[in-house]
């Protein structure tokens, strides 16, 4: 009998954690990413701001997953699966064939039906977006030290991020960082302190995810580094020379775009229910109703649990991997399916170089302790022995003396191809 | 009186050499370069093989000048001289005036002539040849895996390098070192050792600019690490499939140009004489026959000593800039002009993971203890801390284990626009 072949789409924390779990599975399976590297997707706004360089937080799958024997790595684009004939059709027309198939393809950025604003507020979840965003940042200064007219200055010093969660938070703060201090000294026509870091957020409140004491101690420490946070200001307009607010019109030559990601349109293809961010709303064992040999698992996935639905963070993701590779094996040994529980161990952000909030469930805390914290948990959980020595050297470096190590700029400065290559990965 | 204006186009090792020994010159310096960082190019290769990323080796120019109280740094590309009018000419129309001009652009790759073959065959000159390399020779091996043609496949496993400098020595033995050791056990349906790696050499020896024995020594451990090289064998033709020597087509998918460059194209608004590979003929203070004012450093020079000619390394480059700025404060101080004099104190390349040659005129070595001295030289050269760190310890990683630190495609796999920028960047 032929074995029990499991396609997996997606080599991020669902697809990597469910592979690694079923190494040990009487199972084959092909792994396929259109990238060739795992991504530690908390950290990638380090990279946006020249904090790291990307092999910092990537690590090939293929070395990942080297010494697991029942599995391939595959580097291709899905166009769409097929339900009816269990098979999944790549870009160059390759078709594959499986027994088990497990989405975990993640999300992107969307921008409530404003696709128009796509190129003129890019957003960060892929390393493409970093670098680019990183481009953009560090190409805004240089834009205002050549300026020779004050307006025209002012909207390349000015910068917005919209989207007040943990990624809108994290970029805000370091940008503000660079401004003031990393950047000082540099430029001789302009004062990089002088920069205006604005963070709008739609709600009420930043961090909405936290509690709301841990949602004011943030506000207040980004406003100490020179953030300025502005809540209950949904976003109207955004084009190249800035965007509306309030009926105001901002200049600001970048805005950052952090507030709203929308599932892989690769869902679209199963032909079944989409919740309205484009997610699959699952079965409480991960697998799609109607079809019990396709699993979701990570941001693509739509659950409630305890009348909340479960986030899209790094955490949830893994252990949703972790379920369905169990479910396979239940599977395939005959048992019974087990509904997935989300097991939250709480919530982290970080503010600046040494500021974070902390939150695990009733133990909240702020400032530096959270920051340790913080920085202990991503590195432990980076995966890789010198990704993890390498983070922490910049770190020590940039706890010292606020220098960031990857301030490049690849490619010529009026290179639009650099530009457009993010509207295209869309 | 105005102060003494200087303009120094090019901020490599010449340019920023110059600069920096300016510095308690009573002049005012403006820095241009078309990038906003400093290369450290002899690594260069390190970051095409995926060994280091593209932060390692550059530091930002603004960042290594901010503490000169006397010098500008101006993100721009020169379009061309006025040397009537002593200005410069930049790429968004501005014009800069100078007292005196200094010219460090260095050199790009050349291809005889062929520049049909340019695309086909990238060189390693700047931070985008290396990341553009890097994909392509990632891809190659992914491509491999992918292909089910047996003779497709050979071609993807197939790569030459032309040149047998110590540019294409490096190359080759480390892409040899990356398909036997690196890469193993990561693929499936490949055996990256079965990659065939060709080094190819017009002339009859490789490392033409090193005693014979050395060359011989280092063809030695590059065969010994897989590598064929190929000698008296000038390529006649590249497309995109393969190359042609010897009358003979070789189906090789990835070549890479090691093997000519020419001067900057910017010499030539001079209006003065050069040499066939466009270099200026200086004048033994280095500056140009019939402009006092404007002087040449680095690769753009052509200086002929004790009847051979200055070679195009950076220790002259560096040597030179110093130079030039020697001449400039002699010049203030109303001093005659000293004639240049190159101290050349050896020559090194490395070969692959634990081998090298090293000549120190008169002191030759090889092997183990050459690869030592190599890295010492390399890591103390550099510049920063920080990057001092981080290239010491991806080679630690890489001595024990063989990995590459760098390992990651950035873009889609079948995104031929980071292709084609390589050849606009020209």
């Amino acid at each position: 009998m032929a074995p029990h072949r499991i396609v997996i789409v997606g080599g991020g924390f669902a697809g990597l954690w469910a592979t690694r779990a079923l190494s040990k599975a009487p199972v084959e399976i092909l792994l396929i990413d259109r990238a060739n590297h795992h991504l530690f997707q908390p950290l990638l706004y380090q990279v946006a701001t020249a904090g790291l360089s990307s092999p910092d937080i990537a690590a090939p799958l293929r070395h990942i997953l080297r010494g697991q024997k029942n599995v391939e790595v595959r580097l291709a684009s899905v166009e769409r699966i097929e339900p009816a004939a269990r098979r999944v059709v790549l870009d160059d027309g390759n078709v594959v064939g499986y027994d088990t198939l497990l989405l975990s393809t993640g999300a992107t950025h969307a921008y409530f039906g404003h696709d128009s604003w796509a190129p003129h507020a890019p957003g960060l979840k892929t390393l493409d977006d970093a670098l680019l965003l990183r481009r953009r940042l560090l190409l805004a200064f240089e834009h205002a030290e050549a300026e020779t007219d004050a307006e025209k200055r002012r909207a390349w010093l000015n910068f917005a991020i919209v989207g007040g969660g943990p990624t809108g938070v994290e970029l805000a703060g370091t940008l503000a960082e660079i401004a003031r201090h990393t950047l000082k000294r540099e430029f001789r026509h302009i004062d990089p302190a002088s920069a205006r870091v604005r963070l709008i957020e739609a709600g009420p409140r930043i961090l909405s995810s936290f509690p709301e004491s841990l949602s004011a101690k943030a506000q207040k420490q980004l406003e100490r580094l020179g953030v300025e946070v502005v809540t209950g200001s949904p976003v109207e307009a955004i084009d190249g020379q800035g965007y509306r607010s309030g009926g105001v019109f901002v200049p600001a030559r970048t805005v950052v775009w952090a507030a709203g990601v929308a599932a892989s349109p690769l869902a679209r293809s199963l032909g079944v229910e989409l919740d309205r961010a484009g997610r699959v709303r699952v079965a409480p064992d991960l697998s799609v109703p109607g079809h019990p040999e396709i699993f979701i698992a990570g941001d693509l996935a739509a659950l409630t649990q305890d009348g909340k639905p479960v986030p899209g963070v790094a955490p949830a993701a893994k252990q949703m991997g972790k379920h369905v590779a169990q479910s396979i094996r239940d599977r395939l040994a005959g048992r019974a399916p087990r509904p997935f529980r989300y097991r939250d161990f709480g919530n982290l952000a970080t503010i600046g170089r040494m500021a974070a909030v902390v939150d695990l469930h009733g133990l909240h805390f702020s400032g530096l302790i959270a920051w340790w914290f913080w920085l202990a948990a991503h590195v432990f959980f980076l995966i890789g022995f010198r990704n993890r020595l390498v983070v922490l050297l910049n770190w020590a470096v940039a706890y010292w003396s606020y220098q960031r190590a990857a301030r490049i700029i690849i490619g010529h400065k009026d290179d639009t191809s650099a530009d457009e290559k993010d509207t295209e990965a869309g």
